[in-house]
């Protein structure tokens, strides 16, 4: 059977977790496109699968076939999708390996493609700090390619962890955008902690009492600073260059 | 005199400057922000300034005071803006030191972001491929950070100006995210061009044929790939590092 109606109660309640606060109430968030429901298939936590193509049916998960205008309709993309998927949010784990701490991240854009170049440089840990944007915010998981699920992503207050990742012999680099050492110049410890600032204000100034060191990337005195996604990256791909 | 009516000849004529058809008639465009106004005043382009408060007035240069209503009906954020200016383009330029081709970018804040990065890089100059995204694009503009004033930015056919550079004795990177060698193991010529591929597709494969090398940024198997204005900026970032 095909659901046509927007006044159906499945639609209704789809369409509610385009909100934050029914995303935290029912611990779940909606993905939209193929490529992002092939990345939440590999981890098991997808539940029910919405589409208006009987392709897109998968073994042992519930399957709603939808019409195109309904798709569209519980869609947040101008453009629609070919598929959306319902999706348990991802468990928090035990923290092993590299660290990020991202101090107030406001810009989906970015926390999206920090999440991306995380896994790809193999920064296996993300704290996100209260004040950073929802991990479940569309833009972000469409930034960050559906990477989100195979990192190990906790909200929490980043002093508390950074006290505790000191406990546990991490050294805490902290970023500056006027004064710090290269990253190119550092020899990483093999258990590090990067913290990325804030796109507006950088790195909290208290913060720099609990790092090690503090980290600079030297840019042309004509250009202010580096996007944050970006200053990120190239520190993770310094930390992973040097592991080589 | 302030204007207040949405059906003044020069609130209608500033708002079709939205549209790319109606920027490429006129050679204007928008910005949006004392930030990027700021930017824009260090070149002479600005033509027009409109705001809702005295205090943007600049010497010699044309102010519209308009109310809080129509300078939020002219702009493109949704939250609204302080200052709008009208902006003559950019002049293009010879070339002159490193320069960054981009092969068909589709995304306005990857466009911005590697404008960005490369002022930070001190890459002097970009050549758009027709098919890249309008660089006037406001997205572009605002990720950009108004760097694109401090840059020589071409638009043209790629493949004449890969000849172009070659016949000048520039070397020619391309990127290939399958098989090429790690930018950390190349020692850059003095003169480099570097090729950025589509989001989707990569570089086109024609292009290989007219590069000296291919470079591929080693990243974890899990991951897919980089994006392109991180992929672009680390790219950037290692030629830097090796003049320094």
């Amino acid at each position: 059977m095909i659901i046509e109606s927007s006044s159906n109660a499945k639609v209704k309640y789809w369409k509610k977790l385009k909100e934050k606060k029914e995303r935290d109430k029912e611990g779940l968030f909606l993905i939209e496109g193929d490529h992002l429901l092939n990345e939440a298939l590999k981890t098991g936590l997808v539940k029910e699968i919405i589409a208006s193509d009987e392709k897109f049916r998968v073994d042992n998960i519930p399957f709603y076939l939808v019409s195109d205008a309904i798709l569209k309709n519980i869609s947040n993309q101008v453009s629609g999708t070919n598929v959306i998927a319902v999706v348990k949010k991802i468990m928090e784990k035990p923290i092993k390996g590299n660290v990020c701490i991202l101090d107030d991240i406001q810009d989906p854009g970015n926390l999206g493609a920090i999440i991306r170049s995380a896994l790809a440089f193999d920064i296996k840990n993300i704290i996100l700090s209260e004040k950073t944007v929802d991990l479940y915010n569309e833009k972000v998981l469409r930034a960050s390619e559906g990477m989100l699920f195979h990192l190990n992503i906790i909200r929490t207050d980043i002093k508390d962890i950074i006290l505790k990742l000191k406990n546990d012999n991490y050294k805490i680099y902290g970023t500056n955008v006027r004064d710090g050492i290269s990253p190119s110049k550092i020899t990483f410890d093999n258990k590090c902690a990067i913290i990325i600032g804030n796109e507006g204000k950088g790195m909290d100034q208290y913060l720099e009492n609990y790092c090690d060191k503090l980290l600079n990337i030297p840019i042309s005195q004509n250009c202010e600073s580096l996007n944050a996604s970006i200053a990120a990256s190239i520190i993770f791909y310094e930390i992973n260059r040097k592991e080589e």
